[in-house]
Order: C-alpha cells, then sequence, then structure tokens
C-alpha cells in the first residue's frame, strides 16, 4: 500500500466524524439576496436525506446537526427513525433566538424577565427534543448584542446571560451538555454578548463540567491565532465542540479550508497535539456553511473531504522530530517538518483509504455520477424550499 | 451671538446638502432577520413624505435619493411633484443588478453577453429615469464577486466591467453623470470586482470626465485611513460622491458619526480643504445607512446632524495656525490645534442657527413632538412594509 | 461655578491618578529609526525628574512606573528618596525578558530550565526592588512567543508560563500584586504565548487572588470592543490595570486619546460602571506611549489630560436617564444620552478645577512657559541618552 | 520523466529569477531587539557572497539588490566585478530615506525644500550608482507620513510628492525605470504618503512609462485581496516590481509562503495569467524579508524555492477546463481544478529539474552541508555586524 500513513494514524482517520447541518441543505444568502436552487429540501426529512448522502460517499458524516425551530417535527420518534434508516443519526440540537421579533434586543440577556422566560423555556424544549433524538449537545449560539454606544447595559447583560444560563444548564440529565459559541460580530454590531473564547469560557466555566466552548472557526478578529485557542481550550479542558467553516474577512461560513488550508492544517494539528481526536475525546466535529452560490451536497462533501485531507496531514507531521528541533532553537528546521506534511498530497492514499472501506475513491464524482441531483430536482417541486427562515 | 463660527463658515453650513436614501425608510435588516415596525412607508411617494420630515426639521436634507426598481413607479412626473409639493427634490438615481436570478454569478462582468445586455439596458432605464426626475447623477454600486478562489476569471471580469460601463457612460446626456462606488467586500466573500478606490478611479478615469467615484465610508479594510482617500481623490479631481454611514467591523450601515466621530471629524476637514464644500464643488454628499433596530426618521434627523456638528468642527480649525505649526514639525502644536476644533461643542451654535433660519434648535425633539410618528403608524395599516426586496 | 461636574464627580477627579512611565522619557523609535532629542535623560534619577514635571502641572501623575533593567541603579532609597523630593512616588515594576540574548525563543516559557531559571530570578529581583521602593505592582509583559507555524510548541510552552508563574507569584509578600499583561502581537508575529485576555485570565486566575489581568488599550485585533473586556475584567474581579495608549492599526504606542478619544470615552464609562474609579478600586491606571516623534513631557502632559478629559465626559452620563432608555428598547434615546456627554465640552471645567487645586488653568502651556525644556537641553549634555536599550 | 510539468512550464521555470536583497544577510529584529549571529557579513562583498549561495544552490537568485547608503563602496566597479565572479550581478538599488535626522518630517514630501533637495539628490546618487553597477531599476519606498491627526497636511505632501519624483524620474536614462513601493503603514502611524496602489498608480502614472508600481506582498490591510491588485496593475500596465515576503498581521517580513502558502499560489497564478512570466514581462521579482530569529542564507534559499513551488503549483492549473467551468457557473468545479492544482505536491518533479540542471536536488540540505556557515562563523569575526543601520 503506497499510503503514507501509520496504522495508529488510519485508526484516527477511522474514527474521524464530522456532523452536517441540516440547514446546509437549505437555501442561504447574505443580506442582500438568497437565490434558490432546485431540488432544495422543504422539510426537516428531506434535508436529513440529503445530509445521508454527505455520508453514503464519504462515511465521514455519520450524524446531522438540527435548528429548532428550523426542523420542528410532529413526531421526532419519526424522524429519527428516519435518519437512521438513511445511515445516519441526529447529531446537536440548536437553539435559535434570532428569528423572533420578542428578540430584537436580547433573548438570553433581555432586560425583561418575560423575554427571558420566553427564551429560557425555548431552549429547555430543544432539551426534550435531545431527549427523543438521542443529541448529547445542546448548543447555543446567541446573535444577542446592540448596534450603538449607550444602547445596552453591557454588565447587565453579562449578568442576566449566566443566571440564564444556569437555569439552562440544571435542566440537563445525563450525559447531555451545553456548549456556548462565541462569535466576533455580527447581527449586533458594536458589541456582542459572548464575542469572544474568553466570555465563552468565563460563561461556561462558572455553570459546570458539562458546559463547554464551542469554536467557529470564522468568528474571531482579523490576525488572530485560531490554533491557540484550540490549544488553550482543549488544555483547560473546555473544547466541546467545532463549527467549522472559512471566511476571507467576515463570518462568510464559505467551505471549509477554501481560504487557508494551511489554516485548518494548523488547527487540526492542534486538534491532534491536545489529544481532540483521542478515543475519548469529548471534542465533536461540526460543519457550519452556507452554500450562498455553489450546490450544496456536493458542497458539504468537499467540506468533510477537506477536514479529512488536513487531518490526514496532520498526522504526517514526524513530531518527535518536531519536538527535537523546537528544543534545539532549529526554527527553520522545525517549519521545514512541520510543512513537509503540510505540502504532502495526500489524496492518493485517502483515495486508497477509502477504497478499503467499500467507498468511492472519489466521491464528488461519484455523487455527481449517483442521478441523486437529478432525482431530488425533479421530484422536490411545489412546496417552500428550506431556508434559513423556516 | 454666542456662535465661534466666521460668517464664512455659516456661508458653508448654508449650502451643506445632505441626500437622504429612499430605502433608509423601509425595513432593513442582516441575512439573520429583518425587523419590522409601524408606520413603515409602503411605496415610493410614502418615503418621499418621510424623507421630507428630514429636510422639514434639519433644513439639511432637500433631495431623496432613489433606488431602482424598488422606487418604480407608473408615473415619475408625479413622483417628481409629489416630492416638490414635500418640499424636496429626487436626488441621485441608484441601479441594482444584485437582486435577480440572473446576476448570481454577476451582472455588468457576467460571461454571458445576454446577461450584461440585460444589465446595462437596466442602467439605461435608470438614465431614462434621471431624465424625468431632473436627477444629475447615475450610482453605480456592483455587488459583484466571487466566493471561491477559481470561481471566476478576475481578470476577464475587469475587462468586460469596462466595456459595460463604457456602453452606460455613452447614454448619459447634459450634466449627467456616472459615479461607481467601490466596496471591500459583500456580498461577494473571495473577490469583489470593484473592491477599491483605486480600482473605480482607474475604471472612471477610462471613462471620461463626467465619471466619477463615489466613496462610502464603511466600503474599507480595517485600518483605512479614509480621509487620506477624500485628499487624494479631490486631489485628482474624481471625487464625485459620498455615501455617508459609520462601522464598527464590516459595512455596519450604521448612522453616520456614530461609530468613531473623530473620524467623521477628520474626513469633513479633508472634504473643506480640498474644496469639496466649496461653491462650485462636483461632490455630491449622500447617506447610506440600514436602520435595524432603530427608528428610521430619527435616525436619519441624528445622521444630517452629525454630519453637520462634525462640518462646524471641522470649520473651526484654525487653518493658519496649523499650517504654522505643521511647517514648524510641532506636533503636538498642530494636533492641538486640530483637536482643540474637534473637541468644541458647536451644538448651542447650531441651535441658534436653526433657529434665525426659523428651524427648531432641537430637531430631534421637534420631530418627536409633531406626532408625525403617531400619525403613519394609524395610517400606514396593511400593504406590503417597503424592505431591500421591495 | 460653571462647571457641569457635581461633587460626586469631583471627586471621583481627586483621586484619580495615572502612572507615568519612566520609559516615556528616553528616545523610543521604530525598528527603522530612533530619533535623538535635546534634553533627554541619561539615567532613572532625570527620569523621574521629568515625570516629576508632569504631576507638577497636573496634579494627576503622582507615581511613576520603572522598568528593569533600564531603571536599575545602586541604591533604591536613593532613587525612592529622590522621587518623593521630586514630589513623585515609584509605582509599578516592569520585568523586562526580551533584550537578552539568552530569550530569543522565551524567557518563562523557555524549553531550556536553565533560561526559565534565569528569567524567573530576574523576577526574583524585581520583587526585591518593589520591597524598596515600596511599589505594590510587578507588571510582566512577555515578548515570548514564535515567526513560524512549527517553529514552537505552543501547549508545552503554555504549561511552562504557569510554572514559571507560580515561582514568581509564591514569591509575592504583603500586598503586592502580580499584573500579567497580554498583548495581539509583536513582536512575535505567528503567535504569542499571552495574546489574549482570555489566556491571561486563564493564568493568573491558576495562580491566585493577588494576580490579575493587565489590560493594554492597544493590544487588541482590529475591531475589538475593548470597554466589553473591560467590563468582563471588572465583572470577573481580574482588572489589575490598565497601559493606556492609543493606535491606528498595530501596537503604535501614541498618546492615549489620540486616535479615537470616543473608544478612550467608553473605556472609562465601563470603568467607572463597574467601579474602577471606586475607592476602594483595584484598578491601576498607567501610561504606557511611545514618544517617537512628539516632545515628551508634553506628550505626557496631555496623555494624562486626555484621560481625565474622557473621565470627566463619562462621569457626565446621566446614567439613571440611560437605564431607563435601555430598558425601554430606546436605541436612539440610550445613545443620545451617551453622547451628550461625550460632546459636552469639559475643559473649561476641567481648568476650574485645576485652579481650585493651586494648579495652572492650562498645564501645556504653563509647562512651555517654565523654561524647563531649555534648561535641560542646556544641562544634560554628554552621556548617554535614555532609550529602550539602557 | 515523472513531473507533471510541461514543455512550456519548464521553460517558464527555467527563465523564472528572485533577486535577493543585501540587507536580509545583516542583521535585522524588532523595535525591541536586533538578535546578533555569528558569520555575519561586515560589508557588501561580504553580503554579495553570501547572496551567491541562494543562487549557487538553487539557480534562481541570480541578482543582489542594493541598498543606499548600507551598501555604499568606494568603487562600484569593484562591486560589480566581484559579483560577477561570485556568479551574480548587482540589481535593483534602493534609495533610503528614513535614517537621517534630517528626515524625521519628511524627505520627498517634507515642507522644507531644502531637505527634499537633499533627499532628490540622494536618489540622483543612486541612479549614478545604477549607472556603474548596471542596474535597470530605482526602488523608491518612502517611511513619510505622520503619526497624529492634524500633524501634516496630507495634500501638500502628496503635491510636493510628485513634484520630487517628477526632478528624479527626469534623472533616468536609457532603460532605467523608477518603481514606487507603497505600504499601509509602519513607521508612521496614522498617515502614510504612499500607503496603497492606488496612490502609487496615480503618482506613477502622472510621471511617464518608465515608472512603474512595486507590489510588496506584505504592505496591504487585513483581508485584501492581492492577487487582484496584480491582476489589475498587469492589466493597466504597471506593475513594476514585486518585494516578497510573507506576514500574520503588520508588516512582518517573514519567509514569503509561510503564512499562507495558498495565497502565493493565488498571487502567482495571476502574474502567470496576466503575463507576469513572460518572455518580454517587465515585471522583476525580489525579496524583501527580515530573518530575525531564523538562519538568513537558508531562510533565503527556502524562500526562493517557495516562490518556485508555488509557481510549478500555478502552472499546472488547467488553465482551458479552469475557463469552461467559469463560463459554466460552475463553482465547485472551477474551485476543484483550481484547488487540484495547489494540492499537487510539485517538489519531486522540481528535485528532478534541479538535478537536470547540475543543481542539487535539494538545495536546503546541499547548503547545510557545503561548510560555508562554518566557515564565514569562523572568518568573520571582528569588525561590525551589518544590519539595517551601516
Amino acid at each position: 500500500m503506497s499510503t503514507p500513513l501509520s496504522p495508529d494514524s488510519l485508526a484516527v482517520l477511522a474514527r474521524q466524524a464530522i456532523e452536517v447541518p441540516s440547514w446546509a441543505y437549505g437555501n442561504s444568502g447574505t443580506r442582500f439576496k438568497v437565490f434558490g436552487t432546485p431540488g432544495t429540501p422543504r422539510d426537516p426529512f428531506e434535508k436529513v436525506a440529503d445530509a445521508a448522502q454527505v455520508h453514503r460517499y464519504t462515511g465521514l458524516a455519520p450524524a446531522v446537526a438540527i435548528h429548532i425551530p428550523w426542523d420542528k417535527v410532529e413526531d421526532y420518534d419519526a424522524l429519527t427513525g428516519y435518519a437512521h434508516d438513511q445511515g445516519v443519526a441526529i447529531g446537536t440540537v440548536n437553539s435559535n433566538t434570532f428569528q423572533d421579533d420578542d428578540y430584537k434586543f436580547g433573548a438570553l440577556t433581555h432586560e425583561d424577565a418575560a423575554i427571558r422566560r420566553k427564551a429560557i423555556d425555548h431552549h429547555f424544549e430543544c432539551i426534550d427534543i435531545m431527549g427523543r433524538t438521542g443529541s448529547r449537545d445542546l448548543k447555543i449560539w446567541l446573535a444577542e448584542g446592540s448596534n450603538y454606544p449607550g444602547q445596552a447595559d453591557l454588565r447587565g447583560r453579562q449578568d442576566r446571560l449566566q443566571e440564564s444560563l444556569q437555569e439552562i444548564y440544571a435542566r440537563l440529565s445525563g450525559d447531555q451538555r451545553l456548549v456556548l459559541e462565541y462569535k466576533f460580530f455580527e447581527p449586533a454590531f458594536y458589541h456582542t454578548d459572548v464575542p469572544d473564547w474568553g466570555t465563552s469560557y468565563a460563561q461556561v466555566s462558572a455553570l459546570g463540567e458539562r458546559a463547554m466552548v464551542c469554536l467557529d472557526t470564522g468568528h474571531h478578529a482579523p490576525g488572530t491565532n485560531i490554533e491557540f485557542i484550540v490549544m488553550q481550550l482543549l488544555r483547560l479542558g473546555k473544547l466541546g465542540s467545532f463549527d467549522f467553516n472559512s471566511r476571507f474577512y467576515a463570518d462568510d461560513d464559505l467551505i471549509v479550508g477554501a481560504a487557508d488550508p494551511f489554516q485548518l492544517f494548523r488547527i487540526l494539528f492542534e486538534v491532534l497535539r491536545g489529544g481532540g481526536l483521542d478515543e475519548d475525546s469529548p471534542v465533536a466535529f461540526m460543519l457550519d456553511q452556507c452554500h450562498n452560490v455553489e450546490d450544496k451536497i456536493p458542497g458539504q462533501i468537499r467540506s468533510v473531504l477537506n477536514v479529512q485531507e488536513m487531518t490526514a496531514r496532520a498526522l504526517l507531521v514526524d513530531r518527535e522530530a518536531l519536538a527535537t528541533a523546537q528544543r534545539a532553537g532549529d526554527v527553520l528546521g522545525a517549519n521545514a517538518i512541520f510543512m513537509d506534511a503540510y505540502q504532502t498530497d495526500v489524496r492518493p492514499a485517502l483515495a486508497e483509504w477509502r477504497a478499503s472501506r467499500g467507498l468511492p475513491e472519489d466521491p464528488m464524482a461519484a455523487y455527481a455520477a449517483s442521478g441523486y441531483f437529478e432525482k431530488i430536482s425533479a421530484e422536490r417541486v411545489g412546496g417552500t424550499q428550506a431556508s434559513w427562515g423556516a
């Protein structure tokens, strides 16, 4: 076998799993325009069907994250069963407090206790759904903040956020977890209530052991060294999950690895270095992307392949030689060892790996040849195409 | 009179005029949510009525910029006449090539000549409307670009852009002008076809004298010295217009002067220094903002007042003393002269100025007391509230 | 008295104190050039003499921070006594681990235990000096990091950092404190070992109660909401000190308030809101600036005045009215209350305040008229002008 | 031969040449510290000797750029002859107006005509040296700007810059050229007189055909799409030269391709696409880096290899297939064609290419084995190590 990957590395690849988001299969766009596309799902079942395609061709995406209320259904057993039939599971449950007029000035942080109550209750509903779908993680991303200096009481909001999270956290049971995402800006422009990893870390540390931080790779200020944060959160035992995507400037939500593949490599190296892909790792991996102009299912296939490719490259780093060079202060030598892994083309080895597991060597081509897109384009006529609003 | 403003300065203030955008009165938001509000206009006439309120209380906003097709009407004479009756004129006409499915991959830059044709024809229509509304300026902001490296042929698009603009420019008549706006990013994430002033400048310079650059204060990379660009474009004779707004990170479209009032002061100082407020100045001043969470009409009133206040402060700079300190290399002295003007509270003097012209001393309070908002909230029931999509 | 400042506000101003850094009086510059200037101090005593001028004309700067080894002297009692005679005290002691060849690849984080030992011992020396000068705070800013991916073991360095800090912290006695500064980048370009407030917070939280975070206003990524971090650190009880300065892009170390006075106002508002100027506040205020092209003593006078001015404006915010508007979701109303304070010219009131305390109304003019600069220019001839290297 | 490179591609590689800067072999650092290193050159001859090593092992660096006054010698014929004997030529001449006290407030832009005269005369001297060394290009990078708003008259400086450049340009003869570099910030913090490509373009366009723009890859605001600027300047016929390096945040001057290899690939793709590597291309390629912590000669070898590798990858792009996918609006298809080239490991093919030309397959290893470093470390004892100051 021509693969440069060691047995240990192959074992890591074998257990790598990346949740795909149900909303990636619906329409999305910018504030300027959302383009419609043929074959777009009209309900959560159709989204799950599309998500299952990604797993079928890659073996990398055994679970689908859902978003409430976008993925509300009458019967969660039916949805869970349908997913199972498609070969996937329902994964993380995402709450949503940004599309209700009541939340214009906040949800978990709102000045008005009645609105906080409503937002907390929404999270209780999510936890109930988790119980029915067998999901472990409740992921909370908050759109809360303000647009103008003086508009909001930054401190009061932070205190109320902690109180609201306490209530939600107390509702968890068994091995359920709460993961709190941070985001630098948008949709609020002046201040965001959870803008950085430090805030998320301080908030979840005050909750307890089953509260963790979610790191979205697109949610940082320009110039931020993201792999450093990965290292730090793993070191502090608080890295709960990843939202993978890529960006050139803002929160572009592009295909992970598309904007800066080397950065993705460095991130995955720190994940490995910190035990994030060990067997008992607490880190969940997810995509969070918006396929505004590209095809959605192939966009997702490309995404999980990108993560796998950079993981494989990161696995190639000769860590012993690297440590020796680092200890010696050999800047160029250490960098060369690191880059040597990054510059290696692992695609042939991964194609072999896939073939050895009964998967197509070229998942993009196999999907394209499958006729699935033509089928859904023909079948899914009428109804309302899923998007962020539904 | 207690005003520190000289007669010359008062003359500048007397001729200061800031166009307000019709779309500021409709609903806007982010990709996550557009909040509705009571009293929102349902058609261009109602937008004009709202815009006229801004002028009524400030004397600063004698024209309303319109956006085609958002402001398409059967009878432009009627719209123009209605505006006149309200005390304002129809100003700049803005084209729109970002909300049609055909423009998913470009409009004036599209690979397909038929789509370029359609986009050029749309601009012809805008020029026809200009003829009927008496507008001087055709403002072109292009949402064109790409999201992924390799997706687009950067060079081919640039060449096609020039060809398309040539056709549009050739259609202008009389004193009509074309102003080309640049924007750093969004809605395209990887590349934007007119991303910076240099590109806009190169493109319009190749067209002719009546083609100019539009500078939107929110459309720059972080750390950009915007007043330098103002200076340079005035020096090159190519500053056609301003789109005023403010931002903390991306193109937030917040109230001008809200995020960094000192920056607005510096910009207006360079405008003055470069003759941009002289009697024969070619520079048009406009707002381009999105009132996502704040009230719209007062948001516009605040905006034009902010521009006026910073203009007044810029007028206070003792330019002779400044030049002396600059020549002497007196860093702190020059900065102190500059800051002294900035730190002066001109609001009492401007209140006096307004009173002397029959305007309310406190336009925000006068508008609030007028009952206009209550009136439109009660009257404008039913119909579809205007927003970017309509 | 025409002052708009309440008695409570005047009490806050009366206890405001801002440490000035000894190194501000020496020469500094960029990697391209350090310009020399007449009258520059040649030793720590001359620096203290210059620093005392700032206090003499403003009443705001009763202490001088020192930097070891730049300010090493034979006899610290003599230095302390000299400062006392000049009307000031010796303040915070700053360690320095960035100008020794041994520290090329780290100091407290170095792979080599012998170099860590040397760096820790240097901090012990600083603590000894604190004992003799009566200083409360040991401030640690670390230049450590790496320039190339792979060069350094991010995680190992973080662990070693904690170990080293544990040793240093254990050496403190009485009410001595350790404050750990964070910095986004520079002099290391790829990774910095304490790049953000979250890292500093995690590191000092693991040490104990007398370990706190130092916030340098110039050490953040573009677009960072600094006042949010101020709020958060005050909320968490971990804001130990400020290094004030301002910047347009990188760590420019310009005069505080020079680049964005509104930001300084917002920061000081959160300081007030969070109790940072209460009588028992644990927050120390310092300048950390580089006067590359401007005169040094007047640059420092301008700096402390800027902090005072923005504090006075922040004190003018009608917090009760603000809270009411915030609770009501009155975006423009709340912002107007906030801005009204910011736009008020407090300089006449502060001039009065100074006069009432026997200080010159115009400290800049009084210093300029004093002849001090002419005196030191004439006297300080020969010797080596102080700069970062000495 | 296993190379995936076509004969046309090999021809491009065969003519690729990258000038190395003499100052890369001296010491450099940050404002905090410059570390010394064994074997550092003490004069321009030793720098040329070191530079020749890069060419010896790579065949890519046949010329050495010099910097005046750092590389001033008594006898330029001797220097030119010495370079020739070492197998290289003297390339671009760089002027320096940032290390003289007279230039504290500007050189070509200074308010004082006498200082402008001095700065212009310095450029005349550089042109004289070009005549003797046979250099084609005079490269001008200006450190000019200001640190505080109000300090400088932005407009007056821009006008004076043009006047000064006119004089310098008029002095050129034969095929000599002037290339004007732009830089976003540093060493000036508030404003820089040539901050962006638009300004450089406007300035050189007003001079004439032999005045061009120099693009330094590290001199842009965060988020700037540099390959777009490459495309635009090639399109406008004004891309005169490149200064290659890489950066994470500011102007870090790291090894080109070290921070974001994919960006370097994209840049080189646009170079190729725009004819920048055609036989008659006007584009000169140079390195401009600072080896603060890594070894200098190997740092330079790594740099030219990085440029070559990314050029080879860019040559692999199937441009016909790419154009087809672009025309079809096939976003993922076009991106895949682009990425396929980027992900290909060209190192074995380039090793073969080198072997076929009598060069070592592994230049880094060959240099390390050569004993050159040990030799210069032993020989170059005493004297003053070269750095930016000498």
